[in-house]
């Protein structure tokens, strides 16, 4: 078969296997979802256009689409319909994961966070455009990033959002490059390598572009400080 | 002068800064050192060539030198000169950090996570020389992984056993490449490419040989876990 | 004339030239085609899209397409029109190509080399979607490796799978990186050089989604193991 | 001859030439300054190692040594042997450049800035270590930074510094990567790329170490303000 | 909110914040410029395609385009229709702008470079194709290049023309590579790297094709005449 | 323990673990020596210069040093002191490695590889110095080429010699690309590519400098022809 | 105006200015046409696309163009209207410029060459198809390599035939590598390394598909050649 | 043996092989002039360190030393000992070589083409320091240039020099990168780009900091040009 779904995965990690839409043709997904929605009360597909949404809600009726995440998921037992997530407050890990991002045109790639960590059970605040070019911006919101259990930055051009955040903040860093940029930007290498070179130390990073991968290691962060609230 | 201490760091951060020994002068370095030792427990240096830990430690006669991972520390208020840390195991935070390391010439950077986390009061299990290429000696330890509140591995030549590695283990992954290998490692570029581009999701990459950032990364997710602990 | 087919080819190396479609007219292939034709039973050009497949296809009534593997081939002298392959059992040479690929997405790559090897006379083993964030995927197909002459690993991304196996496995391993993935991946050259450092000696590593040339370097294995069973 | 003194460039340029030391003979270096002192009044070469000074001193009796910055000078018309310029305060150009660097190690690089630009006729104020992991340190010197006509702002690292301090002021910056870090930081090529794409706009970046080529694009722009201010 | 409008700039650093289109949709264009207009007579966005400008003006009719540096902006308080900036000559800064292109190809980001330069209030020159190839073209200009304040160098292919300016000119100079050429240009990387590394020392580079940045630098040089001419 | 020597690796795949020297202390290699001495008859370590040599010498009695390949070994079991291998003739696997190499520089790597070969038990025929520039050297070897089972070939520079063996030659073909060259050489890049690209199919590559790996590849496929044969 | 035509570079190099299609709107090139062809009798356009020519064509009636080589010229002063070149075989320099090509998808490299050479009034014969993966191909012509008075080798992939030429040739080569090719290729870099790092000493190398600039420096080379002929 | 010497390349090229002393023992080197000494009257050997000509001098008592050139040779036949090279005026190839560096540090690289060029026979004509900062400098040498059968142009840094030259130049220009720069011009890189890009067609670009590839290019040219001056 062309996919050998992990099922143990959710056992050993504590996160089902998600899948990556990008490079998978809408009817490779349709039948990987089928599978998984066996298992799994949230079945949750990333990299999706809208135009593959599209093709794929015809299909999968339940499907719900979180367009500037581009993200799809089918979550089964949501209480009503509007429902974004099948979590009531209470079922929630305790903990806030804070997503920031630098720029407007980040905002997918720290959407594709936020939505991850939501869908899997992780209460998410938001700050956006709060790049380093107008310090201010990023000052005035000092309170949140104290109150934060873990930190998402998201940044593009120079990416040095997550130095800054790190020197004032008290919790794990984790810090996501992004594409966005021009030039010597080389596609998200610049921001790659000031986010590894940061002065500020206590930051993680994950893939240029890669939400995704930020939001599972946050969660497993507050997944371990769980593990421990309940001992 | 050549260097403003950033005193409200362990007030900001929960970590006091450290000194990179990297590029000093020995002088430079006495210098920081008295002025750090009014304030924190533990004074601090990383990479620190045998040389300069002789020529450091005729003027600091209390300095402690740990060879493996190119460090030295002022320790004060040890209960007795054999200490290496000063904390009892009370004072240690809730939580065990696993350090493991793909080779054996991988040790220095690994030793430096694992010294600096200890050094910081954090309880360190140390893994050695499981490299992917006898994948057994790996998965005779599972229990040792599975036991893990938080993961640092340290790899170099292709930088696979984070991979592996996330896949078996239910808590934070923090890979650190390192420059180990020759030829198409280009210094360590390959390891941290693989680590970056993981198809396990949930690890938090750091710089090539940075084994300092790691624990302290490492640290700041056990920090977390014990704010709530607290609450 | 544009193209110098080189006849002497079978003679030297023992396989006939192959046509490379990417970026010549249909015009051209079809030329080489009918040249290739009078000379040897398996015409086979690879990278073709399913519309250049169509434009060829009505002009060369005997072409057979592959299409997860992009190639297509004139078989001449098969038994049936049905056959896929012009060899009967006895025809094929001695020994076992094992392709096993990581992911999903690396399958076309993972199918070049299998098609080519087929129509090259020799037998082959698929072992799709085993990479090494679910290590158990693989370990559970332990005796398929074992019982391989020669390996061909597909994988993309952090591109670790190449390693594990050679670290399992009794027989020559070759590597083929995809350009599957994103970000720091770079095309393919993040498992490229993963693959060219890797702990586990005894890999041969070829070019970026080059499934052909490994199918190519494994049938020369196994040619060799058979000129010594002749002898 | 090995070398052709560019004598027009003070006149075209307002600079006069300046001896490159890096890669010349001892011989070399005496020949060209001998030549130099008969028309510019302060002849300077840069990348001079104390070694290549003790050795140019023999032979050179008035030559001035700056460490720090790798520098030395002959300065004719000094008014007392003390004298580390040539210039009365009157004689100085108008306007401050403030040179700023981000960590310890930066320091021969921005002295190299602040003395080539002294040794020019132009006033300097210099504040060191003030990088972004601890924002504070450089929020508490704002007035300085108001207070500049042009900034020189050095950093290694990640080379974050650049972008934030242009978000604060109100002249000119000009950005210095440097070679300090490691890992990742290539050699200086992550602090470049870093300010190559930093999102304040109105910065201009020069070749990584090139602590005097900001210095002599500062007082390009200060010779500009001076020019208008006769006029 | 996804766009937090930093309205501080202006007060800080004198230029307003100006949008940037890549990657915007026309809806926030739209709304980001509905609030601007409040604060700041000209409202300007850069890299804007002839088809967006087709769709902003359908909703902004007072829009201007200047096609050939791909900028629109919104000019408040004109005395006419026709005006291209809202300025008197009166209310221009002192000194001039000299911006010169070295092909052809290099036009739209030398036009960028102009208009942002006009439209903030500046006195341009344009010089456009006098590469070093017909080194004559340049020479015979050498009186323009005298008598600028500033000048901006745009250059593709080598990026050599920069060089060669600041060596005749008597001012600074900021260069900006393009993205013109092909193959071993690497997309800007050449003429980015010919800059950085040029014999002729006083030239501040920007990122490949930024235009805007190299506008806004200059601008900040002539802003500093300004405020000594008026002290 | 700093090593855990895979004891498995032997029954794994054939060849016992190798000391990789570089980065070791004697110490360590002493060590790791004494414990494989006592389950495998040739104990061998890789990239050892002449210094390390003598001082493994005089604790190890019984080392072997082959300069040229910069490796030395203990051969337990030799029916005289003076020979170079543990194996007669009839206990050598049936086969013929060939090993050839472009230019003089690139000996070590090439002997390194034969050397390997040799103390694992393989037949290995030489063919120094018979780079492309001079196509006749490689011409008038064409009957050695035909007579290999398989083909080493070591080049630097721009290596393009194993392409042109990979046409001449009716055997699988392993390309190791050596650091040889400067300037665009990039310590190896260039070849590496070359080989990569290579327009004849069938060629492996193995890491730059890795001559131990392409031998144990070698072996590999001797030892598959050997089971067939067996069989 | 946006384009300065340098029309002494016919008297200074021997060669008119060619018009560069690429980036180049159609109204632009027709402008330059128009201009050139007051003072030269070939005016020659490369990189233009077919849709390109067709809406030259329409404006400048008497345009011609060679499909294969993405060149179109008008030929003033032909005697009759299927010319090609507007040369008599009296008129051509003396001496021949072999152009080589190493693969099929090299042609419109390899022709660019060839038709740039010939509309600039020399002699040219063509060699297609024969890469180093079959040598005889390449063996089988060298009367025609020994007749060459200049040699321009084309080749993508490895780029291994520059140095094969090279080492048979007895007159100066020039390398053009290209962009052919995928993965490892990195859009034409490989080759041009390769022939960077040639063995063969007495090549020169050109841009990535720079067809035209091999064919003025084999022009230049030539007319070297008539010069000291004449004299 | 470890060198096979191609005594036919005089033959098929025109010029002996000569040493690439880089790498190789004084012991090889020896051995290999001793066998080169019977069959040509110039043995030549490049990149010897002064260390290395001492140890090969007191073995070979007639060799001769070019320091700045790095080079060493054994020329025989020489009329009296003080000639450099072994032939008169009148044994020279037609044609004059000129060589013209940028920079005082790229002389070792000059004089490595000018020396080469010199002992195969051809007359040279030096032009040094005339780097594009100065641009007079180089107009100033017009008659030079127009004197010139063929241009080696040396430049480190950004490696302007040679579109410049070219512009000016009515005959083949061959340009050399040399590694000396720092920061990013990342060991030669930067200029070599800038000459593979260069605007001024006509340049035929060697590997950094091979003056001898050039010198035998030129010599390549020239003789061509002999060959058709004695047809
Ligand atoms: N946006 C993403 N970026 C990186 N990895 C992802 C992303 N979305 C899903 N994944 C991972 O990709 C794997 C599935 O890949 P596949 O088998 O190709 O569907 C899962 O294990 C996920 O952890
Ligand atoms: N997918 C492929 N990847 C690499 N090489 C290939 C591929 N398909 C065919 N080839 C080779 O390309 C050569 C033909 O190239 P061409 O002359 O351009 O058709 C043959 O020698 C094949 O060995
Ligand atoms: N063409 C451009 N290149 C670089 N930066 C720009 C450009 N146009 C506008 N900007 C900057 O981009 C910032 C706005 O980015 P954003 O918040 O994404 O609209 C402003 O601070 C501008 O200084
Ligand atoms: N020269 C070499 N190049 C690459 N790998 C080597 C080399 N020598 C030994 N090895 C491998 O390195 C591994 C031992 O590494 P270590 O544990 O660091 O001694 C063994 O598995 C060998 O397969
Ligand atoms: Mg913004
Ligand atoms: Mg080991
Ligand atoms: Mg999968
Ligand atoms: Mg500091
Ligand atoms: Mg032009
Ligand atoms: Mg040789
Ligand atoms: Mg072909
Ligand atoms: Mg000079």
């Amino acid at each position: 078969e062309f996919a050998k779904i992990d099922n143990h995965r959710a056992l050993r990690t504590g996160f089902p296997e998600v899948i990556w839409g990008h490079g998978k043709t809408t009817e490779q997904i349709i039948k990987i979802m089928n599978v998984m929605r066996q298992r799994t009360s949230v079945v949750m597909a990333t990299r999706i256009q809208p135009k593959v949404y599209i093709a794929l809600k015809s299909e999968v009726s339940d499907l719900q689409y979180y367009e500037s995440a581009r993200i799809c998921a089918i979550i089964q037992g949501k209480t009503s319909p509007e429902d974004l997530t099948p979590y009531t407050i209470e079922e929630l890990y305790p903990g806030v994961i804070v997503v920031i991002s630098a720029g407007t045109a980040d905002l997918p790639v720290a959407e594709e966070a936020a939505i991850t960590a939501e869908l899997s059970g992780f209460q998410v605040q938001r700050l956006w455009d709060v790049g380093v070019a107008g310090i201010h911006r990023l000052l005035d919101n000092r309170d949140l990033i104290a109150s934060a259990s873990v930190l998402i930055v998201v940044a593009g051009m120079e990416g040095a959002l997550p130095s800054v955040v790190a020197g004032l903040a008290n919790s794990p860093v984790i810090a996501v490059p992004t594409s966005i940029g021009y030039g010597a930007s080389f596609n998200g290498l610049a921001p790659l390598l000031t986010m590894l070179n940061s002065c500020s130390a206590g930051i993680g990073v994950v893939n240029i572009d890669n939400g995704f991968g930020a939001a599972i290691l946050a969660g497993q962060i507050l997944r371990t400080v769980a593990k421990f609230n309940q001992g």
